[in-house]
């Protein structure tokens, strides 16, 4: 008996307006980094299990999908490991390649085999589905696309700064004017926590802080304080609750607060590089903002932090991040090599873009011609009339079959099809086309031997 | 201890070059697609098991690779079958997903659960990797593309003769001249078989005609033998050997072999209908040519069978192959769907445009400008600069730190990067910059406030 199909949870199909939406980002992605001097890279959709595994944390390596050996996978697994039943001793027998769980690891992995061949610093793009085997829900998949940029092998703070320019050029090309691009430094976190006498509780200071938005400020303080810090380190950290002001007047109280810690002002010094040098060139239509509060991975980035919100008005969590990570490929024995990137992400980019009605609108106009279709004779002549025109980049279709002219006229309808031709018998005698306006409802009759104003005339819409 | 890192075998790492490469390509298929009337879907990278499973034979499903449950798969396994220690047994129980194997049946899959929401006929093209647990060998790997592009409900010849002009219009526009676009059709085989009374013995017929090409006549009549078809049957066949002349010519020939078979006369038919329509039309530098030792996957398709193969001279394989199916969708419940497809080779259409060095010259130009850079100050106003270059569309970029000069120009030349920029303390003084012309070692000197002639310059190139 036939099988019901249907799609593994977490996962999605593309309908064909859904996947040009899709492509309208990643060209104009794309086409950014290609301009800032990034440079595309793809790597295997599964990895040796050996390069992911341990790289994100036990939660992390549960939410890797595995794949199963082929032929007789228990082949390898030894009398005792079998008998002992317990699925996580048999995994690593029974599967030796795992689908990546993000572009960062693999593309380590990727600077360390080929860093004879490759000239640094390297400036990186990568826009790949990943996998995760997380609940999925309301927005969290369990195949998406990531797409990252990186610099590895500059040290240099001008990476922030065009990584930053990056964004806004990205978001302004998108029309998706008026986010704002958050930034912060590590360097700051740590310099706050060695200010109020809390290194060791570093993370748990940056968490709660991090919460400011969701819970306030009793709700940080609280968990804080639940978390260890003193009352004398919660008091001390009181200020940070009440920036505001312009980036210059925020980095002025920073610079005041951490002026005891050799690390808080250095990473005030690095922000103030990178806010007056942004303010210097200015950005198009993106909005920088100094945000202490934020975290992010915070054991993974040693630097500048980013993460780019929505225009106001928009309910979205952020639609891209990224910062100055010390040592990316240490885990694959190359020491030493610093870098910093940024992400966009793709879903929350769509969701936004399809709310502000933002795509432009012919996206979902598949096709801009169709030419019914009166019998073969009529239709091999048309078609030699839809491939001139299907030549000059106009995507055209003739009908395939002579069946009831309404039920053409109804499929063109359904389309959405702008231009409607006609070649019936009368036509093809007078060497003529007719042209049907679908939306103004007008019509016009071209000579088939020169269809040249018509395809102008398309060219300009 | 570090890892030594390295991909699974039969994957690959895409450099920058390589991956510009491979877009070109996909560029110029999914424009010409698109001018056609096709759309894309996308469908998810894994399927529930029970789609995939027993579509492609025995041989096919040993090939897909399985995905492990996640968590605690064993769990799943009842006592009984783990006891039996039987792979093949266990692995439905702890697998229920798998990598797609190729876009066919996922297409299927598609059509049938989006059935309400598709106007037929439907045009679809798609792009995508797929995965197959194959021996690794030369050219043939685990995770590779697929690029394919169907219409299903239309059974209009038409549909065939678009197909063919589709071919000739991506190996044109790929500058791949004088491709063989080969033709067969299943009902002619039908048809032959019939006419020397081996109905029965289709398949073994065709499977030996198939190689005429590799091991001669002789050879061909001996495997028919082997395969039990009579003296008598192989000696009608004889003429097929022989076919030769123009497309008319053979049509004809073939005319007058198959008269008798009802079957085999309208494969003639439909085969004319295809070769006198575009001959009418005409190609712009394919070549088409009737084949009727051409197979393919013969139980798959039911009327035309194409094939491409690259220009004379270069030695591979097909690169190209396709033909009409009469029931694609019924495996998932639905009836009566007939297609009718092509689907293009990526990796060898991209050793054969390797070869003969048809791919664009710059498009292993990552970078079109690199500005050197001479300190904070200069670097901050070069970026500037850059960043004007970049909104032109200019593939620019700044140097990241101020290291030697000698070093940075090292890099310009391994990144093959033609225009060099030079803000130094004087340039900045006098408000002006230097472009270097790395081919040709001459220099040019322009204002800061004016960098228009350049970027138009570059615009040109």
């Amino acid at each position: 008996m036939a099988q019901k199909p249907s799609i593994p949870k977490g996962t999605r199909d593309f309908a064909p307006s859904e996947v040009q939406k899709r492509n309208y980002i990643f060209d104009i992605v794309r086409k950014r980094f290609e301009t800032f001097g990034f440079q595309p890279i793809e790597t295997p959709s599964f990895e040796n299990s050996e390069t992911l595994m341990g790289k994100y944390g036990d939660e992390g390596d549960r939410l890797i999908f595995k794949i199963l050996n082929s032929g007789d996978f228990l082949s390898k697994v030894d009398e005792g490991t079998y008998e002992a039943k317990n699925f996580s001793l048999i995994t690593p027998r029974i599967s030796e390649k795992a689908l990546r769980y993000d572009l960062t690891v693999p593309f380590a992995r990727y600077v360390v085999m080929h860093q004879n061949e490759i000239d640094f610093p390297f400036k990186r793009y990568q826009i790949q589905p990943v996998w995760r085997a997380d609940r999925p829900q309301k927005g969290r998949f369990r195949e998406f696309y990531q797409c990252d940029a990186d610099v590895v092998g500059a040290n240099s703070l001008l990476q922030e700064v065009e990584l930053v320019q990056l964004y806004d050029a990205v978001f302004t090309d998108l029309k998706l004017e008026g986010v704002t691009i958050k930034l912060n430094n590590r360097k700051i976190l740590s310099g706050i926590a060695e200010v109020i006498g809390a290194q060791d509780l570093l993370i748990d200071f940056t968490v709660a802080l991090d919460k400011l938005d969701k819970i306030g400020v009793d709700g940080v303080k609280k968990e804080m304080k639940e978390r260890g810090l003193t009352d004398e380190a919660i008091s001390k950290v009181e200020p940070l609750f009440h920036l505001s002001g312009s980036n210059i007047e925020q980095l002025n109280a920073l610079d005041t607060l951490l002026k005891e810690s050799e690390i808080g002002s250095k990473g005030v010094d690095e922000l103030r590089f990178i806010i007056e040098s942004v303010a210097d060139s200015g950005l198009k239509s993106a909005i920088l903002s100094i945000d202490v509060t934020l975290a992010r991975g915070l054991n993974y980035y040693t630097g500048a932090i980013l993460e780019v919100a929505a225009p106001s008005g928009v309910k979205m969590g952020s639609i891209g991040g990224g910062g100055r990570y010390d040592d990316l490929t240490g885990i694959f024995g190359l020491k030493d090599v610093s870098g910093v990137g940024i992400s966009f992400g793709l879903d929350r980019i769509y969701l936004v873009l399809e709310e502000l009605g933002l795509f432009p609108e012919a996206i979902d106009q598949s096709l801009q011609v169709l030419c019914l279709n009166f019998g073969e004779k009529e239709s091999l002549r048309a078609l030699k009339l839809i491939n001139q025109l299907r030549d000059a980049g106009i995507k055209a279709d003739i009908y395939p079959s002579d069946t009831k002219i309404q039920k053409q006229f109804k499929y063109a309808n359904n389309r959405n099809v702008p231009y409607v031709i006609l070649i019936g018998e009368q036509e093809l005698e007078n060497g003529e086309f007719v042209v049907k306006n679908m939306t103004q409802g007008s019509q016009e009759t071209h000579l088939l031997s020169n269809p040249d104003n018509f395809i102008q005339s398309l060219q300009l819409n």
